[in-house]
């Protein structure tokens, strides 16, 4: 094969209805704002045989027409896991150290000498053992937290994660966790995963922590489990509604940090996004086959 | 020996008028208060041998009257060490993912999704290596950041810390790091060692970490260089002068974070130190060699 043919006609959109037009003779697809529904709320194109996204969750793409299809759907990965984790680790210590009271006292000039916790020995829940859930498995031990993976199947050795637990063990696990770590894909079956049973059963104190998706939770059972101060801290990235509502109640609780879906996001992301996408487009162009292929009947490990 | 002989009368004071009475028949003394300048600002107690710090830096006291006396000095090791570095790992992930400002939108409830930095890969330069440094070096190379040791003495390959790079490196190695950290003990070889100069010579957009103490920095420098925008945040735990007063200009600067000499602290750290009292105690009764003796003629590794 000759390098002339092997190329796309790439056509770039900047509307919903640009784009519906477009797909009707496109082949592959290329959908950068990963929460945009142009794919889930239309008919599906009648060629199209490819979506590759911009990110990880495939939530907002994945309708039941598109899984049970023969269109091939991929992600990108080996970009934002890495960050998460760090972010995740960022906001642990933060709670930890009280980094932001000491900014309110800052505000006020007032000289506060207080008492922190060590992050290190303290146990974290963590649902949702992916490929994200791995770099915060790894980086939290990497300083000396303990990290307990729980997801859909139990494995008393798994290679990654060692001991992992089920779901059901839920019960027993959140009651011991200083923090719980939500990093599940949304599905219809962890949709509202965390709700007031869930919250109920987690340690008076601790920590809450969700870079997964806003459905994972049931926001007004977490709402009211830190108005009644058994979650001391709920450091959110993602929101049912985003961007978050300018009524939503999270916005003016000290004890809730709202991260506007940013944990995934560094200098530069772009490019490495737009790198493992050209990667998957020279695959797809001479036959071979794509990497990073969404596995569309389960997306839940 | 009977266990009734190894006994030591224990006198509580609260005031330093107290204190300097009691301390003419005083064989030892516990400084609780590390900052209490009741030990430098008098004559030497005529019975004292030993003077125990609960800290770890001995600046308040080792005035050159104790220091060329017999009088045994020791600290406190293995409690505050530890803390510091997680604290100074969270100071630097607040700093890179930018958590001050989405609290700031948060505030005004704006949804402002930015861009962060990774702090794996960072450079950052530590300038103390001693044993707070050392658990410093350990954690940043934990989670992936290059950390290069500066100290008095230069070695190619210190068995703690490798590579360790001396003090007039500095002006070499200011322009390559992310961040710098101070964690030297306050003698006077070392005050006001971060000097216009040596501000000047670090990496526009960098950061300055001072977990030491105040006296180190020449703070009208540091305003200097984070009014010209040299230095992008400073995160100062330690001060000339504690508390910050009321009229200065770091309270009320976004670009510093004024910790009110909390990095060490961690809710029950007061029955460690004791605990370690009570050990280097029964030693000093029982005539054992005391443990964490400091080094009278050097306190900068």
């Amino acid at each position: 094969m000759s390098e002339a043919d092997n190329f796309a006609d790439v056509v770039i959109t900047q509307s919903a209805d640009e784009a519906i037009r477009e797909l009707q003779d496109a082949e592959g697809f290329l959908l950068w704002d990963i929460f945009n529904p142009v794919i889930r709320n239309n008919p599906l194109p009648p060629k199209l045989e490819w979506i590759h996204i911009a990110g990880v969750g495939v939530d907002a793409v994945l309708s039941s027409d598109i899984a049970s299809s023969e269109i091939v759907v991929t992600n990108t990965r080996g970009v934002f896991e890495y960050p998460i984790a760090e972010y995740v680790l960022g906001l642990l210590l933060m709670v930890a150290k009280d980094f932001r009271n000491t900014i309110k006292f800052q505000h006020a000039k007032e000289w506060k000498r207080r008492e922190a916790f060590l992050l290190r020995g303290q146990t974290v829940v963590l649902i949702g053992p992916g490929a994200i859930g791995l770099e915060i498995f790894n980086l939290l031990n990497a300083v000396g937290v303990n990290v307990i993976a729980v997801g859909r199947r139990q494995a008393m050795n798994d290679p990654l994660f060692g001991r992992r637990h089920s779901m059901e063990e839920l019960e027993y696990l959140l009651p011991e966790a200083d923090a719980v770590i939500l990093s599940l894909p949304l599905t219809s079956e962890t949709a509202k995963v965390m709700n007031t049973t869930r919250f109920s059963q987690m340690k008076p104190g601790s920590s809450f922590v969700n870079i997964g998706r806003g459905g994972l939770v049931d926001e007004d059972a977490l709402l009211d489990a830190l108005k009644d101060g058994r979650i001391r801290s709920a450091l959110l990235d993602v929101f049912a509604v985003e961007p978050l509502p300018k009524g939503h109640p999270f916005w003016s609780m000290d004890q809730v940090f709202v991260s506007p879906h940013m944990s995934a996001d560094l200098h530069g992301w772009r490019v490495h996004v737009v790198a493992r996408f050209i990667e998957n487009l020279e695959r797809w162009v001479t036959g071979k086959p794509l990497e990073n292929v969404v596995d569309k009947t389960s997306r839940f490990s």
